[in-house]
């Protein structure tokens, strides 16, 4: 999103008033946090902070979780604007029916065993879609885990609105957002979120979308400020024709990236178990994916890398124009699996000019190589690497994105020296904040200019805290030399996909 | 390798000395561990601990990192069994020589600048073997990293033999022996190891494999008790025939696991100025490996997560029947794409039998699934989902493997419960405890009895204290859900073609 323009959420659509609630009423939580997933849930929203009015209704406790609860809804002395269902299925018709009579209108049902568990499901459901007309009301679920909204209401003030994670553990929220039509996709994978620094603006969990569905939410995200990019995980396409004109619309200004989990055996079955819907033919919905420009994957880690990829490109305008890929490395071996999964993939990796060598020789070792790979082999001079080398490729005009290899972690460098008995000097000791100073900052800054992506990899588990440190400057990086090529190739077709688009529509 | 053996090294092979040297000369170090990777190498071989006789050479200086330095090899006072040489390409010829002269037969040349910078490094080259063959002298390099020797010569003393990598990081040892075109591959890939639970035997970066190649590596590790499993890193496969010959005899009893860096124009383009080699069309080497049994991958991680895979299986000889896997979860999303991938990938997802899903039903909510995938939706018992069901559907015999997903660290969900506000009691503290006894034991026991693996899954990374106490209790244990699906198909088909090959040769 550029920063010149003023953020704003799709605030006339009808499910801003789901994601932005001011007062809810809660039934099925109590005061055993392990017991039941009311309980749980409620602790969630208590946590996240945002909504201030919250009724817990329940046949037996004054207090719960803090708060004043009301044997009935009817006792409640405001009407609140949403309403929250974790009870048993049969009690949820007769619950959904006094909130129909009170006068709110709108719910998440997160309660399982309506279609998923066959024709006594069904007509649960059937009831569901009655009261709903009957009272004029739009639900979310049921079967689902519910919602997580990073920027709740005033987004100055950094509450969220969420009941489907423990909020001490989220994601930083960026501009990444999310229907999932399983709850663990909406709400596990933020441990590795945000171990990854994928950014999360909304995510949603539909279940069996009775009453509204991924198109509502895709209509939603379409004009949110706050969602630069969407994730979909899908179960069953309700609204086919529907589905492929939206995401039509979307994905030439907002990259889609979707994980599909039908079209195998045993996936319909599990996927009937689950959410009772009928999984189409894997090749129908790949064909549909295609035709609306959506990137699609069978894996999960795949799925997050892609979308802080394209989060990045988005928040920061960079895309690069073509496919020409330049790699620095300090190691031959990883140099070599990079040039070649990148071939593999599609992306070019050319030999650099003669001139654009000379100038690299001026700065390596004299037995390191300067073509492409530029491989500096054995060199303590982590500037050149990380930065200055980069910098010669990005200014000769050569490529259209780079990838480094060579992150290490200079805080365990500068310790695992002191452990072996090595005494430091003061300039040996700021070496994490020189590069911070000297390779991130700039670096970033010539990423904008050029509009050339720089990936950096390293041997190193994330959890390493100069990987957290490039991942709190917004700085693409990645363990070991797998993903960098994958995760380039899906930008630069990307890229390529919305120029295209771009172009055409004006 | 089965307990009741004695396990012992190969020590009628020449390598045997190379990997436990009791005294050695270090050409190329200093007291300045940053400046130059033979300061670091020796700082390494220091941490290791093993080898007590250390002879540094060095021209001017005393004392190097607290050993007595000598003028010249000649001035040593005894003959070393083995020589480090870390030098510029010409001094090495010359130290070489007196090397020679001094009767030392086996050297470790790491430097560069050989045959991958071109005509005259090539001749050098020459000139290495000149003298290696005057003196009967046998070398690894040059243009490598060296040794990693976790079984260094009395394994109850646990001592290493390392120049490569700094000990205080190193994973555990175990069965699995990398041989590495690649120092990066040989050991910058211990940081992920440690983490991930990969157990190393040893490691041995090759380099230009001028003298020693990984044929010779092979044909130790063949015979070596300590090694079970073998990862490869090939950019040239140098004696074709004989890396055919080997790799065929070795495959039914020790699983080999390969990358191959070329096949593609940048690729060698990338590998002729890292080892100087020629990279082969991707074709024929995948046929090389296809025919020898090799599994091979482009990916470093999968590479990581198979040799565990199958060092898992080696240790405990826990091989599945068949391709048929069951799987019990408690999220329908996470249940429904390992349904998929393991369908995808030629596993088998059947459906259980009417028994067995009575059997289920009885120790399941009312809303849960016992289809395969068993689906227990929201449920706090942990030892029904983690033990009970593995259990009941090993015990049917319908499967062949198992895989749980819904692992999750117990000790921050008892820090999350306290966080929230609820007060627990003695039970619950004791959960953790509890699992470990009540699940993690008696799972293991039950995989030996019955030969099925049970592969757990969950949404943390790695580095969680719960996912490393699966790991320390070697039981295998996947982050999220794209890992367990794929190794258990590398497992199943290794298991087949081992079941085969033993069959034929009997």
């Amino acid at each position: 999103m550029s920063k010149s323009e003023q953020i704003l959420p799709n605030k006339d659509h009808f499910l801003y008033s789901f994601l932005n609630p001011k007062s809810i009423a809660i039934f099925g939580a109590n005061n055993n946090l392990m017991s039941t997933m009311g309980s749980m849930q409620l602790r969630n929203i208590r946590a996240g902070k945002g909504i201030q009015e919250i009724y817990p209704i329940h046949p037996r406790l004054e207090i719960i979780q803090g708060y004043k609860a009301y044997k009935s809804v009817f006792d409640v002395p405001v009407i609140p604007d949403f309403a929250f269902l974790i009870l048993p299925p049969k009690a949820v018709i007769e619950v959904m029916e006094e909130c129909g009579q009170k006068g709110i209108k709108r719910l998440l049902i997160t309660s399982g065993g309506f279609r998923e568990i066959g024709t006594e499901g069904i007509e649960l459901s059937n009831k569901l879609d009655q009261i709903a007309k009957k009272y004029n009301m739009r639900f979310i679920g049921p079967n689902c885990l519910g919602i997580y909204n990073a920027w709740y209401r005033y987004p100055e003030k950094k509450e969220a609105f969420i009941n489907t994670f423990w909020p001490y553990m989220i994601p930083k929220r960026g501009n990444i957002s999310i229907i999932s039509q399983s709850g663990t996709i909406a709400a596990q994978t933020f441990w590795h979120a945000k171990e990854i620094g994928v950014k999360i603006s909304k995510s949603i969990s539909v279940g069996n979308e009775r009453n509204i569905d991924l198109v509502d939410f895709l209509e939603y995200f379409k004009d949110d400020g706050y969602t630069q990019v969407i994730g979909l995980y899908i179960e069953e396409i309700k609204r086919g024709k529907e589905f492929i004109d939206m995401t039509k619309k979307i994905t030439p200004k907002k990259p889609i990236v979707a994980m599909y989990a039908g079209g195998t055996k045993a996936a319909s079955r599990s996927i009937m178990s689950h959410t009772g819907s009928l999984g189409a033919n894997e090749k129908i919905v790949k064909a549909v994916f295609d035709s609306s420009g959506i990137i699609s994957t069978n894996s999960i880690m795949d799925f997050l890398h892609y979308l802080r990829t394209l989060s990045f490109a988005q928040e920061y305008n960079i895309f690069p124009k073509g496919n020409k890929v330049g790699i620095v490395t300090d190691s031959g071996g990883s140099g070599s699996m990079m040039a070649k999964t990148a071939e593999l993939y599609g992306l070019s990796v050319p030999e650099f000019s003669r001139e654009l060598k000379n100038t690299i020789f001026e700065i390596i070792p004299p037995t390191a190589s300067a073509n492409n790979p530029i491989d500096v082999t054995f060199d303590v001079n982590f500037v050149n690497l990380l930065y200055k080398l980069p910098k010669l490729v990005m200014k000769s005009g050569e490529v259209d994105a780079i990838i480094v290899y060579g992150v290490f972690d200079f805080d365990e460098v500068l310790d695992t020296m002191e452990q072996s008995g090595m005494i430091l000097d003061e300039k040996m000791k700021g070496i994490n904040l020189m590069i911070e100073r000297a390779v991130l900052k700039p670096i970033k800054r010539l990423m904008k200019k050029f509009s050339i992506p720089v990936y950096y990899a390293g041997p190193l588990p994330y959890k390493y805290p100069w990987f957290q440190k490039f991942i709190s400057h917004d700085i693409p990086i990645f363990e070991l030399w797998d993903l960098p090529t994958k995760n380039l190739n899906i930008l630069c077709n990307y890229a390529r996909y919305r120029r295209e688009r771009l172009n055409n529509s004006t």
